[in-house]
This record gives structure tokens, C-alpha cells and sequence, in this order.
């Protein structure tokens, strides 16, 4: 991890980003937004959002991961930190297409993976790049803001701190996906503001599924308990869903689970809240079937 | 509408400005804004809301049109789509003072009426200023993005598309404003973050209206059974008002009719939320009246 | 206040920021935005929070005062002010470390103390500097953005208006603070996005208390009827909690008494909301004591 190309001068980044839990309501997104320009007037800061629920590090790991490919190459901060100002640690991690900082919590590692793969990482100790007083609850201003400034002028990663072994990095539990006989299991991702249910199953797997498709909630096949091929749902309910490509595919009101802009599997509802719909949140597991493919009887299909 | 104006570069310009019924707890805003900073790292970025209600293209038509004309000139980008990926177009649309880039759904030209009218539109069809895979469900990042960024950078608008006969384009219906005997009856434009009501009557209905007026609720004019002529409100409530220039022409907890800062005739109550005083709704029709000027016996007056 | 500092040009400043209860849902903030860019195409603008409570000028200026000292040098424009457009004055105030745009409400002052105290300070009533047309109820579109715009570009404080005598502008009552025999009694300023209490009380009153904290509800000192030696609260609950640096030093759930990132006490849960937890708000008044140094019983010590 301690690459050559990690004590390499890099040119200046285009954009820092940030991506936090800090609302809106409060000075603490300015005060970021404050010590880069003092640093570094001339640089773009882009907000990706500042409305991951608090302390919700799964729900900011997702949205970072699934915004950083589309931003200019830069220096992408992110802070959902419960254990600011405890012995964990701060990170700065190098990638093929930009530079990640943040609490190592696990909150970075997705992005870092869309970026190309950690390449570098060191632990942010070096008084010289901090606040001249560091606030035991307020890292993305006197920590995480200056780091990313610093690195985005160009400063070498490993004046930062001292490497850290990516392979020391905490991460977070993958989220559940797998094939089953009729279609697939996979977790609920994320849910966004229309209501779009993310499931964390990719393309290739409601693909192959026909036109229309039935979903149901799942246990974890692992589970003790847990019957993998049971026709029917545990939650005792089951919906059916127009396979398509967008909302309007659907009937207004109906259900369509198509391929979302991030190439992930989606339920929508054309019109409506899918997640108030279904009652689901991330973490749920659902089923999507095809319909008719197992166990149903031919006058049954849609 | 496939003028020579159209054809010609044009300088480029100040602001993209941005108007979307995205929310801000996901990463759709900052993807945008990535998109336009890879294409136009220089171009400023200006976001007039992303919290119209989702799919409300009336309210976005309303709060485009009321804030382009303080905006430099520039490229202004908005999205609320809830037709996205089916056959409805996406277009852009020259006029004196900006261009528009958006859905065919009537959400643009309130804001081209402010703008000057509309003196060319094209769709959005030329695959080489879209995404390289265009998502069904994600125009904003995909389509109108990067259009509105080679816009801003001075290519022609012609070079986006093939040309669109403007008389074609889809138009929301006008909002209801009438002149009545002792006042006017309109329709309830917008609701503001204080709750302001705005009615869609201009400054010279509220004008010539005496010191103190009246409002109440209506009914569309030529609906059946509709009396314009009515005395009272048709919804059982008639409410007094102060006929003022400012919030604070009203004591306390007041109603205050004024021409609030767009032109248009709004209700609002001095340090209140007019709106649910008056349990109104864009869309709902109102009828404001002079106090004493028809059918008032004389000690009645204000 | 007439100093000459204050007729002297000043170069260029930095930044412009941003600090209103205009919300986001509306094209309020992206009208200041625009007024700005079209005066000073280059000048970058900070929003600080655009979600102060409808009317609250006592929270904007408790964001605004912690926020400023993180920002560059700059002009700092605040508006809160629900008497917009009555006889209450505009003002800018010169500072040592920037200048501050807004009505003379109060929601400057807490800021100008933050960058030095006041210089020096003006009435906003030079024409040339407002929009051809001011609206009644929209100054931070009419008035306050233009007037930051020129000032942001180096023009004289003094020629936005004749000058005013400071000891004239209106000022917010100080919140209460005061050392009571084993510990202190003091005003809730802020409540933040996370639900973190904060005291109107500096550090120095915290520091001295042991490792355990007991907090309660108590009256104004001075008010009728008040015992301030009282031993238990006058709210009927009293709770514990971990003097301690950070979130994390208390188990997840309990509360915890530290010094936050502005340098004032505050009362945090950790992974929760302390503000929903002891049911306060801003302008309540806690006390906060030493556990056991006076009229405890040995043995109750934690």
C-alpha cells in the first residue's frame, strides 16, 4: 500500500465533495465549506448531501459510492461519524480516480471501490495539516475539511500520516444478494426521495425474470428456519410487479421493477411511494420471482 | 422558430441554474452538478430549488418562472418529470434572455414567457451531448446536464436537436384569474416556505381595492351553478383583511392582502402562516373584494 | 463609529455569505444567489443555513456568530426579519475581520462581537446601491444582496448610507448565565441537527466539575419566588450524566456534559437526542452541578 505513486506530487483536484450527516439547519456544512476557501479559495466544493440520517454510516457509504463516479476527479469527503473524537481513526485512502477522507468506519470503502480499488492509505495524524486546536466533536471541520484541502492543492498523501495497511481498514457487512431457483434475494439499499426501493441485486439478475414478476419479503436464507425455495413470502404478503424499463411502464399507482441509474435492481411505483407501498426499509430482504417460472399453474400468468 | 439566431454561437454563459423535484438526502443534485463541472469546470452553478414537491410541474413551472429574471443570463436546467424514459421529449428552448433545457411537460414556458418567449426549440436527440448509456430513469444526469453544459459553453442550440415547432409544446392550463364586480377572483398560485399565499392575480386587481377587503372561497366562475355574483364565499368562511404594502401593515396574527415581490397579489399574516389560517391549497380559488363596495350596508366599514 | 477605516476602500473580499429563514423549497435563496453573480460574476458565495426557524432572529444569530469565525474574510449577510419593510433600518457593520449586511434586529451582533466588535456602521439607504425597484417584503433580493455584492468588491462602507451610531442599534437580551454554588445555571442557546444542547455557558464553567454531572431544570435566579441553593430542580427531574470529552465517553444512550466545538457546554446522548431526551429548547434554563459537592450523601456518589 505504501505505493510509490502515494508520495508522488499529484496535480491539484478539480472539486472536493462532501458527503455528511450534518443537515442543513446548523453552520457545520459552512464552517467546512469555510476552511477549504481559506485554503484553497479557487476550488469547486460540491455537495453531494448533508442528509444521511445521523449516524446512518451504511446509508452515506451508498449514496458516496453511487455519486463519486459521476464528479470530476477529486478529493471526496464524506462524515457520518458516531465515534468522532473516540480512538477511531482518521483516513485518507488513494484511488486510480481520486482521493477518499473520512472516519475509518467503513463509510468510504464502497466509493473507494467505484474509484478503482484503494491503492494507498494513511492515518491522519499530522498536526501541521489540522486545526490549530482540534474539537473533540467536530472532525469534519478541524480534521477531514483541511486534510482535503490540502490534498486537493496537491500535497503528497503520505504527508498526511503514517500508512495504514488497507487490510486493517473496518468494514461493513456486504449486503445480502443470492440467486435463487425463480429469481432472487436481495436487501433493500437503499430507499430514496420518491420513494424508490434500491435493492442491492445488480442488473443480471432481474434480467432474465419475464415481463412480469411477483415480490415478497424473505428471510435470510442462512437463517435457521429459513426455506429458500417456499413459494410464498414470510410476511404474508406478495405483489405483483411490472418488469420494465421506467416508472411509466407501470400503470399510475402500480409497481414496476426495473434496472435503476446505477445499474442496481429498483422497485417503483409509477407516481408513488414504492417504500411506503411495501413497507420496507433498507435492510429488508425481498424476494423477486418470476412469475409462473415456479409453482404456478400455466392460467396464472400475467 | 428555426431562426437564424438559433444557429449562430452564442457567448457562453454566466450560470447554469438547476430547478428539480430531486430532494437533497440523495446524490441525483450533486451527480448533476458533477456532470456539468467534468464538461464546464469553470461555469458557476446556481441551484434555485430541489424541493418541489416530487412530480409537480406546476409548482416547479411557478418557482422557475418567479426566479429566472434575477438570475444572470445563463442555461437553466429543470426536471420534474414524473414522464421520464417514455415518449415524452426532452427539449431546449432559445429566448432573449436564457436558454431552457428540460422535459416537454409545460414545465419551461412560464419561465420562457419571463425570459421574452420563446424564440427557437429543439429536442434533445443528438447522442453526442448525451451520456454514453443513457439511464430510462435519470434524464437530469444523463440528458439535460450535459446538454445545458455544452449549451453554456457556447455551442449552437441547434447543434442539440432537430427543431420543434414551439406551437407544439405541451402547456400546463392557465391559471384562473377574473375580474369580478367588487374585486377578483384567482386561483392560489403558489404556497411559500412562511405561508404566503400567491394568487395568480396580478398588482392592478388589488390595486384600486380599498383599505380593508374581504376573502373568501369560490367557485370557478363558469362552473355549473356557479353565482359570481354571490355575496359570500361558497365555502362558508369570509375572512377581513388589511390591504397593506408589508406583513407589518397588520397587527400580530393578522391577514394582510399586498403585491408581494414577484407582482403578483399574495395573503399572508404578520408573523402567522397564512396559509393554514385559510386551509388553502395551490389550486384553490379565491375571491377578494372591496369591503363595503357591493352589498355592505354602510356601518359595516373597516 | 465615522472612522476613517470605514471610508477607506477595502480590497476585494473573498467570500460572501449567506444566513436566512427563507427555506429551500422556494426560488428565494437562488434570487440572492443571482443578484450577487450579476454584480460580481467571480466572487464566490457560502450559504451558511437557510432553515432558521420563520422569524427567529435569536437562533440566526446564534448560527451566525459560531459559523463566521471559520469563514474567509468576507461580507456576511444575515436575514431574518420579520419587519421587512416597516421603519426598522438596514444596516452594514464594519468589523476587524469582515463586514455584516442585514436588518438592525439584533441578528448581527453575536457576529460582530465574533470578528472584533464593531468599527463602524451604515444605513442602507443609498439608492444606486439597491434594485431599481425594492419590494416590500423581499430586501435580502432588493437591498441586502446588492448592497454585499458592491461591498464584497471593495467599495467604501460609507457610501452605502450615512453612518450610524452603533450604541443606537438594536440588541438581542444576553442569555443567562450564572455560577451557582456547585456549578451553574444557564440558558439553552442552540439545539442542533443531532439534538446536541448547547448552553449559553463557556468551557471554564464545565471544566472545574468532577467526572459526573447531575442536570436539572431550574428557574431564573432572579425571578420571584426563585431559591437558587435549591439542591434538587424545580422541573421535577434530574438526570446524570458523564462529564466528558465526546460523544463516545458515555455508554451508548446516556447522557454526557462536555465542551463543543464553539467552545460552550453542551449536553449530548450518545447515538441519541439529548434535546428530545430532557424535553428542552432553546431558552430554557438548566442547571447544571457538581455530583456530590454540595448536600450529597456520601454514598451517592456514581
Amino acid at each position: 500500500m505504501t505505493s510509490s505513486a502515494a508520495r508522488e506530487p499529484r496535480p491539484p483536484a478539480e472539486v472536493v465533495s462532501l458527503t455528511t450527516d450534518y443537515g442543513l439547519a446548523d453552520g457545520f456544512v459552512a464552517a467546512c465549506h469555510g476552511v477549504i476557501a481559506r485554503l484553497a479559495p479557487a476550488l469547486r466544493v460540491i455537495d453531494v448531501t448533508h442528509l444521511v440520517p445521523p449516524g446512518d454510516v451504511r446509508r452515506g457509504a451508498a449514496v458516496l459510492a453511487q455519486t463519486v463516479p459521476h464528479l470530476p476527479p477529486g478529493v471526496h469527503v464524506a462524515v457520518v461519524d458516531p465515534g468522532v473524537g473516540t480512538s477511531r481513526r482518521g483516513v485518507a485512502l488513494g484511488t486510480p480516480e481520486g482521493l477518499l477522507v473520512g472516519p475509518d468506519n467503513g463509510l468510504l470503502l464502497d466509493a473507494a471501490a467505484a474509484l478503482g480499488g484503494v491503492t494507498g492509505a494513511v492515518e491522519l495524524t499530522n498536526p501541521r495539516w489540522l486545526a490549530p486546536r482540534v474539537s473533540a466533536t467536530f472532525h469534519g471541520r478541524d480534521v477531514f475539511a483541511p486534510v482535503a484541502a490540502r490534498l486537493a492543492l496537491g500535497a503528497p498523501l503520505t504527508d498526511a500520516g503514517p500508512a495504514v495497511d488497507p487490510a486493517t481498514l473496518v468494514r461493513l457487512p456486504e449486503p445480502l444478494v443470492r440467486r435463487v431457483p425463480d429469481g432472487f434475494v436481495a436487501e433493500v439499499l437503499t430507499v430514496d426521495h420518491f420513494g424508490n426501493v434500491q435493492l442491492a441485486a445488480p442488473a443480471e439478475l432481474l434480467d432474465p425474470l419475464p415481463a412480469r414478476v411477483r415480490v415478497c419479503p424473505a428471510t435470510e436464507p442462512t437463517a435457521p428456519g429459513a426455506d429458500e425455495d417456499a413459494p410464498a413470502g414470510v410476511g404474508g404478503w406478495e405483489r405483483e410487479a411490472v418488469h420494465g424499463r421506467t416508472f411509466g411502464d407501470a400503470p399510475v399507482g402500480a409497481l414496476v421493477a426495473h434496472v435503476d441509474s446505477t445499474g442496481r435492481v429498483a422497485l417503483s411505483v409509477n407516481g408513488g411511494h414504492a417504500a411506503e407501498l411495501l413497507a420496507v426499509d433498507p435492510g429488508t430482504l425481498l424476494r423477486v420471482r418470476g412469475y409462473g417460472v415456479v409453482g404456478d399453474a400455466p392460467g396464472q400468468h400475467g
